[in-house]
C-alpha cells in the first residue's frame, strides 16, 4: 500500500451524505464555578464514540475489536491497530470502507470500518481485556446508553447527595495526598470515594484508571457496604463513558474528575441523572449535569 | 456476601509461599539528566503485571477478561469488574480464590483469579476491546514478552538515531502546541512521530492513547513511510506496555512519555534494545533504557 487511504478515494462505499458525520468535539453547555462565581457558558467536549473494526476476506467476514475513540483518521486507526496487533501488515490490506451495509443503521455507518484483506481471514489472539457492549444495529454512542438502559435505571434527579464547592474544592487535595504508590512512582491513576461531607471513605490505584475503579467498587461489594448512593466518586484523570457506567453501575450518585469528560461521559450522566463534575482543581469545577446536587 | 475476601481467608487456595508476590512498585536504576547534569540512582515504578479473571460454576469454567493492572485489591478488581459489566452481583460470589492450578506454572499464578459462583456462568457480552497476548503457561510479565519475541525482533543497540537533549527538552512544547482538539477541549491523548532533529512529522490525537498512537502508526502505514528506524515518539501520557509494544511493532527505537513509564515497559525496552524517556518536561527527563541514543 503505497498511498492514503482516504473516504473521498473510496467512492461509493462511504455512508450516503444525509448522514451525519461525527467530528472530533462536541460543542456543550457548562456551568463554570470558579471562587464562588457562576457563570453559564459554552465549552468543547472531545468527542468520544465506538468505532468497530472488521476484517473480510472475500465473503468472509469477523470483528476484531469495538474501541472508543475520538472521531477523525478511522482508516488509519484500523489499519495501525492491525498492525499493532500483528493481524495484518500494510501489504496485507486492499482496501479499507466505512460501512454501507444494510444491516448496520444509518448513524452507525461512520462507526464501523472493513478492512478488506489480501489474503485469509488471521486467526485471532485470545482475549478480551474488558467488554463494550455491541448491539444488534451497530455501535454508535447512543445506541451504548440503550444498551446500558437495559440493566441500569436512570437515578431519580432528587437522590443523593447535596455538595457545597467548599467540600468539592477539597476533593483533589485529598484524593492526591492519599495516593501512597503514586506519591513513590509519579505513574498511577486513582480513584477514590468520598462520603459528602468530603471525608475520604477509601482509594485505590493502578496503571489502568478502570482497573482502579474496579477495585474501588470491588472494596465496597466485598466489604458489604449497602449502597454508595450518598457518595461521591472522584477520579485522577478524566470521565469517559467507561467510567460513568462503572459508577451507575454501582449507584454512585457523583463523579469528579481532575480532568475532563469526554461527549459521552456527559450524555450518560445527563441522560442517568448522574451529577458530572470536571477540572476540578484550584477551586474551580465545570459541571457538565445534575447541577441540583451542588448547592451554587 | 457480606466480608472482605482476603487471599489469607482462603487457606490451601493460594500460591504457596515459595512464589514471590509481586508489590505494587518495582525498584529500578535510571539515569537522570536534568538543565545538563547527569546522575544514576534508584526509582520507584508503578507494576504492571497482566491479571487473568476466570469464573467458575461448578466444573465449567471460563477466562472472562486479561486486563494489564498493578497487583494488590486483585479479588476486589475481579469483583468489581464483574459487577460493572453486569456480570455477577456480590451475592451470585461464592469465593474469589488465587490459581493453585497444575496447569498455572508458578510465577502465573498470583496473576490470575478464579471467581466461584453460586448460579450458572453469565452469557459473555461481545467484543473486545483489544488483545492482550495470553501464553500456554498463564499469564505474566515475562511471558508476555516471550510471546512478543514471536513477532518481533531486538532492535541493534548502535541502529537508530542520536539525540541531543536539547532536542528532547523541546518535544513536550512542540506536541502540546500542533494538538489542536486538546487546545478546545483539554480532553485529548496525543501521539507525535518527531525526527531525529526535533521537527514534528505528524500528530494524532484520541480519547484513547493507545488508539492515538495506532492512528499514528497507520498513518506512516498507510502513507508508504518506509522506515520509522530513525524516529522518536513522544506521547502526552505514560509509557505503558502496550504503548511500547506497538512501537517496536512499527519499529520506533525511541519512545518519550510526559510522565511515568510502569514496570513492564521498561522490562520490555530493555530487553528488545528500545529507549525509554519518562518525565520529560521542563528541561529534564529519566532514561530507563537505551541510554546509548542520547549523547549526553
Amino acid at each position: 500500500m503505497s498511498r492514503a487511504l482516504d473516504p473521498r478515494d473510496l467512492a461509493g462505499s462511504g455512508p450516503s451524505e444525509a448522514v451525519r458525520r461525527p467530528g472530533p468535539s462536541t460543542v456543550t453547555r457548562v456551568r463554570e464555578v470558579a471562587g464562588g462565581v457562576v457563570r453559564d457558558r459554552r465549552d468543547d467536549l472531545a468527542t468520544e464514540e465506538p468505532l468497530e473494526i472488521r476484517i473480510q476476506s472475500g465473503e468472509a467476514r469477523r470483528t476484531v475489536a469495538i474501541t472508543m475513540r475520538t472521531p477523525g483518521a478511522d482508516f488509519e486507526l484500523a489499519a495501525g491497530f492491525l498492525h499493532g496487533e500483528g493481524l495484518a501488515s500494510a501489504g496485507e490490506i486492499v482496501s479499507i470502507a466505512y460501512c454501507s451495509d444494510d444491516d448496520v443503521a444509518p448513524e452507525a455507518r461512520y462507526n464501523t470500518v472493513t478492512v478488506r484483506l489480501r489474503g485469509p481471514l488471521p486467526e485471532l489472539p485470545a482475549l478480551d481485556r474488558h467488554f463494550v457492549t455491541s448491539s444488534a444495529c451497530g455501535v454508535c454512542g447512543s445506541a451504548s446508553l440503550d444498551a446500558l438502559r437495559d440493566r441500569c435505571l436512570p437515578l431519580p434527579p432528587g437522590d443523593g447527595p447535596l455538595l457545597s464547592p467548599e467540600v468539592l474544592y477539597g476533593l483533589p487535595h485529598r484524593l492526591r495526598r492519599a495516593q501512597g504508590v503514586f506519591g513513590k512512582t509519579g505513574g498511577l491513576h486513582a480513584a477514590g470515594l468520598f462520603t459528602s461531607g468530603g471525608e475520604l471513605v477509601a482509594l485505590r490505584e493502578d496503571v489502568g484508571r478502570h482497573n482502579a475503579l474496579d477495585k474501588l467498587v470491588g472494596w465496597a461489594l466485598t466489604n458489604g457496604t449497602p449502597s454508595l448512593g450518598e457518595h461521591v466518586l472522584m477520579v485522577s484523570g478524566r470521565a469517559s463513558y467507561e467510567i460513568m457506567q462503572k459508577a451507575l453501575s454501582a449507584g454512585i450518585p457523583v463523579v469528579c474528575a481532575v480532568s475532563a469528560p469526554s461527549s459521552l461521559a456527559v450524555d450518560l450522566a445527563r441522560e442517568f441523572g448522574m451529577t458530572l463534575v470536571g477540572f476540578l482543581r484550584e477551586e474551580r469545577f465545570n459541571l457538565y449535569s445534575g447541577a441540583e446536587r451542588v448547592a451554587v
